[in-house]
């Protein structure tokens, strides 16, 4: 429809990166794109750490659970939702709600979204690391996350070196729903998109796998998802009260 | 540097739009920028309510603390993290962590941005309802959201009709650290960013206040934020284990 969305729409996350630097003017334009994101009350909840130490991003692939790539990558920036900076102005500030881990895992991707079109803009692409969860009390000590700080994920940034197949999203009308919410899932259209899926694992250039949508849902929410983050978020003065 | 990023720096909240509607063709290309955002572990943990009813606008309106641009915008659109649909694949599911309040917090708005800067791109303008939070119990019953679903924010989008000067962001340096997490805040810096802001809220040309960034945090952060949400999401099925 025009180069913006199709810039969107052409999106892949990339793992795999030349050894070529992301040049500092192109970070710059980056993270200018990144502040420009709205923000709620425009409180500002968010820091970007920047993180190039080898031995620092060695051991974030191993703690993200061994995603070779985030040592790889050009550039390793860790979005965190971030209310330290406003007990520093207001010291007797009252955080901890739930609403404001939302506002703050709300604008950290706000942000995130803007930094990577804007990389994908300059040729470079990226993926997220939602892994840095795995260990997020390491991955805060590494980082020196004070109190009332936390890490959201990370985002891998670089020069492709992989041209990896469009992953088919849900069908438009099992996610957008008109005046309210559609209770009962389609489970004809479900069963296409199953079998659109399992031909994409199949035939993807890069790590077959026999699988379709219900099965990776059933295999991960089979599992409790990080059952440690309710305590390592209550230890960071994330006291969901 | 390039048009894309020109688009993301150019980025206003737009709060006040014409009659005109948005074309089928654009807010086709629209939702399909929303779906073509990343999404953690490929879960797509995201519902979007599409409100045209002009009643349940003005309710909206009312419940997101009297904004009357949620009834006047072209469109409004509802992100919901949503579980329901995982859970009607695999009706065991471990479902309710605090993690999967992340996930779908983080990949709702990864979606959104991308919606709202296609938008921006169709020359087009919108604004996030954090709003809607206010009231997330008569939203969520407004928009039938069953168990597992909840609202997140809302996004208006339609013709602007206006032309708002852009919000000072933070500096730089006060956002983004290198390698680790700078605990002290520089004052003198944030002091400079206090007077631009006051000069903002000063000279803009829409509802002019006396008001600067640390005294917006201190108003805000002085009171409880929404203390009712944890309980609310509890009572949806994210119990935040």
């Amino acid at each position: 429809m025009n180069p913006a969305i199709d810039l969107i729409l052409s999106h892949r996350s990339i793992r795999q990166f030349t050894a070529e630097p992301i040049e500092p003017t192109q970070l710059d334009a980056i993270l200018a794109a990144a502040q420009a994101a709205p923000s709620s009350s425009f409180l500002q909840a968010t820091s970007i750490i920047r993180v190039m130490a080898p031995e620092a991003r060695e051991q974030l692939a191993v703690l993200s659970g061994h995603q070779p790539y985030v040592a790889q990558a050009a550039e390793f920036l860790v979005f965190c939702a971030d209310y330290h900076r406003h007990r520093q102005i207001v010291p007797d500030a009252k955080t901890g709600y739930a609403e404001q881990l939302l506002i703050g895992a709300i604008d950290g991707a706000l942000m995130a979204q803007n930094a990577l079109l804007a990389a994908q803009s300059l040729a470079l692409g990226g993926v997220y690391i939602g892994g840095i969860r795995n260990n997020p009390a390491e991955v805060s000590d590494l980082l020196g996350l004070p109190l009332h700080v936390i890490p959201l994920f990370g985002l891998c940034l670089g020069h492709p070196a992989q041209a990896p197949e469009q992953k088919p999203r849900l069908p438009r009308t099992l996610v957008v729903h008109q005046e309210c919410y559609q209770h009962q899932l389609d489970h004809d259209l479900l069963a296409q998109y199953d079998q659109q899926m399992e031909s994409y694992y199949h035939t993807r250039s890069g790590y077959n796998k026999q699988q379709n949508w219900s099965g990776q849902v059933r295999a991960i929410l089979g599992k409790e998802s990080r059952p440690f983050m309710l305590g390592f978020l209550q230890a960071r003065g994330f006291n969901l009260k």
